[in-house]
């Protein structure tokens, strides 16, 4: 059985070595070890993956809190690859990030499973109907907010939903499905964060004449397009393009970088802290 | 006798057909033509790189104002391979940039004179020495700051200066030296402008976590690090990076984007417009 | 009507002028003019865009032919965006560059007609289902090699393919499709070309250990993988990843690249001379 | 004192826990650890850094061997920051590269020392005298190779050298040399290897008409331009660049490829596993 621990503690000497010491205990074989200390705020993170022929892990999960987290006020995570997570898929009207995130999960590159996807608006249903998979359209606007996050919530419970990801969702995400999955929202946002956070990025980054554009993946925050970033990439663009091609360009950029994001969740290879990110990749 | 020529207007019919009829009359042979027509502000920009056997200048350029510019309405400038442009390099205790222009003006690559460094500080003497080029020292300070500019235009009219290079100059230039020199001064901003701007990018970009950090530089104007963009480039960092990893990376983006960007300027490949760059390389 | 037109020459004086005379005299407009000069070869390239509110085809070819393509010895070809151009897709078990392209044709981002998938599997027909498209199954083998490759020309006449995308086609095309596709056939490679040419190139790359793979799109050309090369990108890889890891990266390379070559390809912003490309972008 | 331990042997159960109770055992604190595992192999890396207020190097070292070296099969070397390695240069008439590595070395970035710069030519001298390092100028023909290489291996010996960096020295380094040397010759060959290996690449990149350039930072071994890479980057082209232009966008290529190999060498960030690296970066 493969399992994945993640950890962070505040740093002290000593601690890679009790940690592999228990792993070897347990009769475990570690099969990648990656480590990271922030030295401003002195905080040590680990990822460890690791092979058990047998194990009970619930004398394992017991024996790891009163052996090591206790010692070390550790906060920790354990996952194994037996149950696939849920993830739900909220869109509007673009289609990019949506059908790259579909031919990627229809292929077997993304270990999902994908319950529904969710829009604001009804254009998509044509994809989701192309895969096969339940279309939710739950329209938003100012009269209708609360009763519209109340059948997010709904559906999310109803789905047992792990984590979310917007491809291009162009609503603001209620603080209410924020705190129900916290670091557990990812957004794509077109533009090189922190340049041309909010509306328009495109054209704000044609008007400023950067002969570079980006596009940036983070976990969803209360603060708009702030919070801890996962994957960034960029494309040169020059005065020969015009805001269209920035937009087109920027599509390719959008569903890969996305893309590279859910995957880096879905293995467990992110680690949140102080609104940064930890990717051992 | 190679001639460049530059030139922008309003966008109407016929401009091209006009310019090449014109140029083929003189019996100019032309070598390279770039257009670009702004469609949002309906201007026209064009780069002509002709070869002329022989060629009366004056006559030349008479021939152009009356027969062209006038019924065009346009701006334009003209350019002989007769003479380097003179180039001043401003530094402050930094020397990769230095270093790195220096080398290249020493191997031909850059087709310019340097008739001198200024700095704010003693520090880079050594280097201007290696390379055998005055070097002025002017301290800047509240106190001294009108004294110290007056010197500073002192010198760029003695030396009959083109054009003005910070490289890695860590002060504000004043408005008199960005009136005198018009798109004329190139600085090297050590981020991924508009993000960052200011002091202290490389601390700002480590502090909001982002996976690439970048260089751009780009035609002083009075707002701060607000000028028009000729050239940017990006490096990707990581959460195992520190602010003085970050500072390490950057070095390397600033010297090359900084020469990429000094050389477009040297061979007139830059055009300046609402600003914003037209770069025909 | 927007009109587009190619030429390729030997290089003399004079061509840029009577080319813009000659639109300018047939009330065309020029929007954009890109040239190049191949001094080697002393070969003259130019692509005109040109807007024309109203014209006679006919005459307008015509006179092209008699008054500019005689004088200078031009190779020439004229497109119009009235007709979207006729694209066959081959493809074989991997689905990822089919429903990239398929996804850009959905959102109109491909101006051009698909009226058949063919492949040598019948694994991808789902896809084909998906969107809509009919899909012939073409197996191919030592014994019905010849029978298989008449079917398939027999499919791209009576449908009027204009070009062909292989869009990871695991199979030599036959010279006979070759000849009668000069140039329109266009492969996806799946390395940095001309490193690891052939079978299994990301083995190669990783026995090699580099640090960046890459995909290459190519027109076909007898010589495999050999082609005039219209499109690379490239992505870093480490000691961390497997070969299956750089399979995985690579299919986001492959999809980006061949659906940029595509793109250029339908824009007729590609011109081939002596094995290589001139790409007007 | 900080000391840097690297490890390969087979791969096996417990080897961190044992390793990483060794360094605990001893008092230090781990810093980093990076650890690697090639599964086709079946090898175990490791790279350990680690803090020790107070150690006994003599003592660490023969406990290291006989309580983990022996039964682990390991091969081991460790490494602290007391003593600065010492870099010899060679060069041949090319500055961009030796320009690049004195700069960085003037200004602290790279912590070695250089004893000397050896050229097979008289013309890079004033770039020595300019940093004020000793010049030899060692002639290589057909006829005086056997003296020339003495002379060679007798300097490297006086000078007690640790690394040779080529910096564009357009020479073979002979087998002796590289025998002396093993995995401590480190060269930057001026293409995207394994494409255009041997003289001239630039030439061939033109001549096949790729889209993109690179440059690969490797060591020496005694097949040309064979070695186990470090470090690559690319650049992009298009038909509009000439081979002179190929050139001058490679020197920018190769310099900053160069510099980060020999970073990581320096910093022990590199290991040597059948003919490829890894790079603990």
């Amino acid at each position: 059985m493969k399992i994945i621990i993640l950890i962070n503690c505040p740093d002290q000497k000593g601690i890679i070595s009790s940690v592999t010491g228990f792993i070897h205990a347990h009769k475990g074989n570690i099969v990648y070890l990656d480590q990271h200390v922030d030295k401003t705020a002195n905080v040590f993170f680990m990822r460890l993956e690791s092979d058990f022929e047998t194990v009970d892990l619930a004398v394992l999960q017991k024996n790891l809190e009163s052996q090591l987290a206790h010692r070390y006020k550790m906060q920790w995570s354990l996952h194994t690859d037996s149950k696939k997570p849920k993830m739900a898929l909220f869109v509007s009207k673009y289609n990019h990030c949506l059908y790259d995130l579909l031919s990627r999960f229809h292929s077997g590159e993304l270990p999902v499973e994908i319950p529904f996807i969710l829009s604001n608006h009804p254009d998509l249903k044509y994809v989701a109907d192309q895969f096969d998979i339940p279309y939710y359209h739950v329209p938003l606007s100012k009269e209708n907010r609360d009763a519209s996050e109340n059948k997010q919530v709904e559906l999310l419970r109803k789905y047992q939903v792990d984590f979310i990801v917007l491809a291009r969702y162009m609503q603001i995400v209620s603080p209410k499905l924020i705190n129900l999955y916290p670091d557990k929202i990812i957004n794509i946002h077109h533009s090189f964060l922190p340049a041309f956070a909010g509306a328009k990025p495109y054209h704000a980054a044609f008007e400023r004449g950067v002969k570079i554009i980006g596009a940036t993946s983070h976990y969803v925050t209360e603060e708009l397009d702030a919070g801890p970033i996962i994957e960034q990439d960029v494309a040169p663009v020059s005065h020969m393009h015009s805001i269209s091609d920035f937009i087109s360009k920027g599509r390719d950029l959008e569903k890969i970088v996305l893309s590279r994001a859910v995957k880096l969740h879905v293995l467990r290879k992110t680690m949140v802290y102080s609104n940064k990110t930890v990717i051992f990749s």
